[in-house]
């Protein structure tokens, strides 16, 4: 009877289990990494699985691994500057397209991992140059720097392979200051802007706009597309939000957090307005809340603390490397970023494998799991 | 009969050894690593085992570990100015509260490991602020700074633990640059002095004065809390001795040699008067010299070679940072010192593990007791 | 009957095999790695052996390894000046002898492996001295220099290990760097000249003279050693041939790939014509094409990737280091040939253990070999 009554009970919980996880699995279709597009690609043409592979890659520049998220990040680019949007298309291509000659793992290809850097290096080949839009000559260096990431990326993760690090966008960051520095400001055939640093604050600054700096921190996240249009910015985060809602809620949180790190060593109001100085802390708050470590409370103030390290960090890059006229790029949050996963203590217990990284609902609802199938293990042996 | 004068010799040099030995233990009370004292303070309040973690800090400056010479230390810096006594109070604190916080190995903490990035931050921090003593906004940047010392010395362990290389003052060098770089030389909230390059010596300068080089050798000494005063910096080497007389040797001697290297490259007077010239080699000569090696003459030269280099580097990377402002700290030292623990040949066969590294005597005493360990063994198994 | 056709048809084969290869081997007495040379030179005075060592050590600088390679280089920077000679055969001399004090390993110090870095520094103080030849001051640091990249290389090759890479002369690259910086463009006892950046073009150039370029290839291996004349140039370009005809095609391959580079960045005129553009590309190009990879026609086109890359990066490094006045030195190279040999797909394939790397064209016979081998070894299975 009492045994009957409990299977009943299981029953009933699996059913629920079954609906509610068919519901999930409904909207996981969309959102999520969307693996199963995978199997559904393989067959496909070349040119269409490339599609697919490059809007993954267009989605990895912001930490998402979903074709759709990439789809509307392109829409957005494309919104915001044609010229621009082709460029990354271009870049994203070019990139993809070397990897495969150049005999990559083919999980990495298909995974967009070997298009992102050579997308943000053509987006910002594009941003710094100062001969205007559609100047067809600046597509040799897009494919060329597109094309030589892939060599970095293909040796950077050999080399950080060793602490389960990922390349990142180290070969973006290297690439872009080696072009404008290859370049330099006047070059006859390349000439491209000179950066100004962030800080310190002019002395007959204007008063600060409160309005503008609160939308200064959703063009922060449009800020790593190098995109700093108000609507285009919101249809990336809207982009995030299809992928993760948690990873969204970080990058906005991050940007905050930056907004703030910028406002306390008194940056320049440009800097604030325009989202620059939160696109490091949005990253570093990505990286660290959902995505590399399972998502807890703890996680969460660790990426407080991360975005606010970036933040801080890449101010004090960007001085530094502003002195020589260069940009900081995102370096201060990829470096913050893999610091944070290099980190012992109580923040490397929730650190994720490199290659088990999914989407942060994903990577909670695997470790819930995962704890369960623990919890029932024990109780089983207990028995 | 030859049997019994043999183990009646035995029996005396045993009683001996138990007699000597008994000294020296009584003498280990005060000096060397006081590693009886952790048994001591298991069972006494959080408050007080945290006072001597962070006296432990205070001497690891100075690659000590010793409570006694730690509180020596700071009494020093209280002597030279009560402001600065207070920030490094202040920092070590921050900074070991922060490793417990967010969960560090307890070893480490207990030893120490995660204050003295922390004391060297808040330390530079007062010593580079132009806001003069007393500004008590500069507690904030002063806790933020120390506490990231600590993900800095964990990430930085994580990756250097492949090669058995310390994270040493790598995190304070980073943390203080980054922090010289945020704010700026005409920050509203934290100004900072700009630092002047050792060299080349300006034209008109006046004669050396012999006296003051020599004094400066000691004050180089106090150079590595930054604190230029002849007294407290004699009462420093004093903590040292009390640790180990032989690093207090190496101490001076590697400040001799870098005020040497200095002397060689006409750096600016002041600079060699200040002991700012001497510091590097003082730390370079400690870390050779007996720490992280079996002290020994080969050792020894190795030691001096390590100054040399460490005084020369820091020459270099003085000139380099001082173009854009900023201070070369402990860099040169702290490179070089990491380049020794690498370098394969004859001194590698004095390495001792990092995680077996104790004062210089008493890695002596291990390393001549497993020898005779081992001259005994294969005297028994000739028998 | 067929068992015995087959039997002839084996014998004649092996009898063409080992005529050949007897002639091979003739040949192989004097250019190749002249590995037959260390059984004969064993029982010689310690004197025959260092300078046999110092040779290896000077070919090594263009990725030879071949003593009498080393002694035509040796000769050629004698004819182009002969304080640049005695400063090079100082330098690795002291570089040798310190590494044999030091306990290197035996089969490194005879390889030469601990003379060319040493070499390079001692060449290019001399070459960035303006105190005039024969200063015989210069001998000092010269001295220092080149023992300290013992230290360098040795710390260096136990980090690098762990990847498999060559600490290659990133020891020179270092050491040079810190010399410069440390003694500054006006330090009364080593005064040295300021380096120029090699782009942007100033506006009231001249015209380009063709010639002048073209003659800029060759020197571009000359450059390697700090040697922009034409006839030592080209007297050490015949070196590399009688070494390995492989590499000498790929060093000039590599030149004229750098000048392309150069040109399309529009540098200054002067870095073309002394070959200062081309020798970072021909480094980058003879790593790649057939030294630490079997040569084939894919390694080949990555070794002209390589070269394009190294040369573009140097033009960018040179930029960055010039705004301090300092020389980019072969750091793009060096760089570029450790990104090569961490990367992964199908150039990884042709990859050769650094341990077990030859003359190209003996990396080639034992490739062939191996793999007549493995097919031998496949058919008898098969059987």
């Amino acid at each position: 009877m009492w045994m009957e009554t409990k299977t009943e009970v299981e029953e009933a919980s699996r059913t629920h289990a079954s609906f509610s996880q068919r519901i999930f699995s409904g909207l996981l279709l969309f959102n999520g990494d969307m693996e199963h597009l995978d199997k559904y690609m393989e067959d496909k043409s070349f040119v269409l699985q490339l599609g697919v592979w490059g809007l993954r890659g267009v989605s990895r520049v912001i930490l998402a691994n979903n074709p759709l998220s990439g789809g509307l990040i392109l829409a957005a680019l494309y919104w915001a500057s044609p010229w621009q949007g082709l460029l990354g298309t271009i870049g994203i291509l070019a990139s993809t397209l070397t990897a495969v000659i150049t005999g990559q793992d083919r999980a990495e290809v298909s995974g967009g991992l070997h298009g992102f850097n050579g997308m943000l290096v053509s987006l910002l080949m594009g941003v710094f140059s100062s001969a205007g839009d559609w100047y067809w000559w600046l597509l040799l260096p897009v494919c060329l720097g597109s094309a030589t990431c892939v060599f970095l990326f293909s040796g950077l993760s050999s080399f950080l392979d060793r602490w389960d690090l990922p390349a990142a966008v180290f070969p973006f960051n290297i690439i872009l200051i080696l072009y404008l520095l290859c370049t330099g400001p006047d070059n006859p055939y390349f000439p491209h802007h000179s950066t100004t640093p962030p800080g310190p604050l002019e002395p007959n600054a204007t008063e600060l706009i409160a309005l503008q700096v609160i939308y200064g921190i959703p063009r922060g996240v449009g800020q790593i597309y190098a995109c700093g249009d108000l609507g285009p910015a919101l249809l990336i985060l809207g982009a995030v939000f299809l992928y993760s809602p948690l990873l969204a809620v970080h990058a906005l949180l991050g940007s905050a957090v930056g907004t703030l790190a910028g406002l306390s060593m008194a940056v320049r109001h440009e800097s604030l307005y325009s989202g620059l100085s939160g696109f490091n802390g949005a990253l570093g708050c990505m990286a660290v809340g959902g995505l590399f470590f399972t998502f807890s409370l703890r996680t969460h103030l660790f990426a407080i603390a991360s975005a606010f390290f970036s933040a801080y960090a890449d101010i004090a890059l960007s001085n530094l490397m502003g002195t020589v006229g260069l940009p900081a790029c995102s370096w201060a949050a990829t470096l913050v970023a893999t610091l944070m996963l290099l980190l012992t203590g109580s923040l490397a217990a929730y650190r994720i494998p490199i290659g088990q990284v999914r989407a942060p609902e994903c990577n909670l609802r695997l470790h819930s799991q995962w704890e369960a199938g623990n919890v029932e293990e024990r109780e089983s042996t207990d028995v």
